[in-house]
């Protein structure tokens, strides 16, 4: 049980999270702070936030638990805001969606400051941002990735650990190296890649005509385009390395297609389509392949 | 109302296209055909057919509609084999997801007797096939797309247009060739890449990792991945040209987004994934892109 949340970033994944602690009975009051006051005061109303702070650092004042929910750009900036009033007992974790760069951040920003910090990654998210949006349910369910650091404290993992199980995840920890390669390709590569397919599409003078025989198919595949063009141009700039080698690797899996498809070559063709298909078709989410192919 | 429904290919198409036809009181009988044996005999034992036929001859014999639901390649060879027994007043359609190569194979099968035949696109599918799949709720509140040519006589493409309407379907005409253009970049483009980008992560050493932290975007932006092998091989590679443009603009988008990610344009990624965000956020299922951006 937490005292104050200091949440900053007040938006659908920080709103989310104090709404979901508060159901939970996890903690008693939440500090709230936006770049933007309309954002902080819209929260204040929506009862997602009980105090507004006029600062990030005002934010933590008093926090035993603070939540960064900034896009990862913004990462540093934040914890240098708020570094004179991190304390080795308190817990504090963000939400990004990368990690190598927001433990570097964090290295920078907090220096031999950053024990208490845990990066945390829970994979969630809407089509739609906004503390308008937030939901207690937003984490239900779903997986939170920790990513601690050589600096970082066993008592705050824990806690952790509990706090993300205690909003119904499942928590798993990784290198924030191995984390950043594996969500390049499974979560940045195929939002790259929707985002280039529509753009393809909507270059084209029949676009509209196009878009209007859309079925099913395309609104489940395109569904991850609309995401939100400030998170996502931060996540593919501070993972570039990664995502392009992805981005690299389907080219080459696409021009493999292509050329099947260009000779003709029907065998060829249905093997590699297989291979997709059976793949896919074992898939489940959060668990492992079944064997044998 | 009709007598006699001919129809060949028993699978998710055919068997679903039969039980929507009876549960509208629109046919008092089936009459079946399938490559193998038992896909026909199983269709039977559902319910789906009431009598099998031993060839498809012998399923059109007697029919007064006739469904062709086969993979796009068995097109031709299923037109000539029932040619002698189709007459003037028959109302024959096909399913297939591309066009031209359909018309180009009723052409050449059917020659002057071409008249009845309505090329039909209903857009709906599953991600399984096989008559164990079929669903009289398959088509309802779907789009069909009717690509008639020259010889196509108007008293069956308004049999066509009723029958589909009857069925919960909204309907649509446009030529072979418009069709197969749009297709391939709404959907046979979709597929395309969703078999590449699963192809491209089954690759690498670390794929199980992957798959295990894949999350809601993942599944639904791969959900396509899991269609039929051989549906999806004849759909590439009867419609090759406009799939190829389409893929090739595809990268060109793709690449331009690399681009600005490899030299860190903030600005200029932003505007692109605004640009696929915002028209995707807009764009309604069946309507028209929201005019004013």
């Amino acid at each position: 049980m937490f005292e104050q949340l200091g949440l900053i970033g007040c938006g659908l994944m920080g709103g989310s999270f104090a709404l979901a602690l508060k159901r939970a009975g996890l903690v008693k009051r939440v500090v709230g702070y936006s770049k933007s006051p309309s954002t902080t005061d819209r929260a204040r109303q929506m009862g997602v936030i009980d105090v507004e702070a006029p600062s990030a650092l005002l934010a933590v004042a008093g926090a035993d638990i603070v939540l960064l929910a900034v896009p990862v750009s913004a990462t540093e900036a934040s914890l240098k805001a708020i570094k004179h009033l991190v304390t080795p007992q308190m817990l504090i974790m963000d939400v990004g969606s990368t990690k190598a760069d927001v433990v570097k951040a964090a290295r920078s920003a907090l220096g031999d400051k950053a024990g208490p910090f845990v990066p945390a990654h829970p994979i969630t998210g809407r089509e739609v941002a906004g503390v308008e949006h937030a939901d207690a349910d937003l984490y239900v369910g779903r997986q939170v990735i920790l990513t601690p650091i050589e600096r970082t404290l066993t008592a705050q993992i824990r806690q952790a650990e509990e706090v993300w199980k205690a909003l119904g995840c499942r928590v798993t920890s990784m290198s924030p190296e191995s984390h950043d390669e594996a969500f390049a390709a499974v979560s940045h590569l195929p939002h790259l890649l929707a985002f280039a397919f529509i753009n393809g599409l909507a270059g084209q003078p029949q676009s509209d005509t196009f878009f209007s025989l859309a079925g099913p198919g395309f609104r489940d595949f395109s569904r991850i385009a609309g995401g939100d063009p400030k998170i996502w141009r931060d996540i593919f700039l501070s993972n570039r390395n990664e995502v392009l080698a992805q981005s690299e690797l389907f080219r080459q899996a696409l021009l493999q297609l292509e050329q099947l498809i260009r000779s003709g070559n029907t065998q060829g063709l249905e093997d590699l389509i297989t291979l997709a298909s059976e793949t896919r078709t074992h898939w489940r989410m959060g668990g492992q392949r079944s064997k044998g192919h």
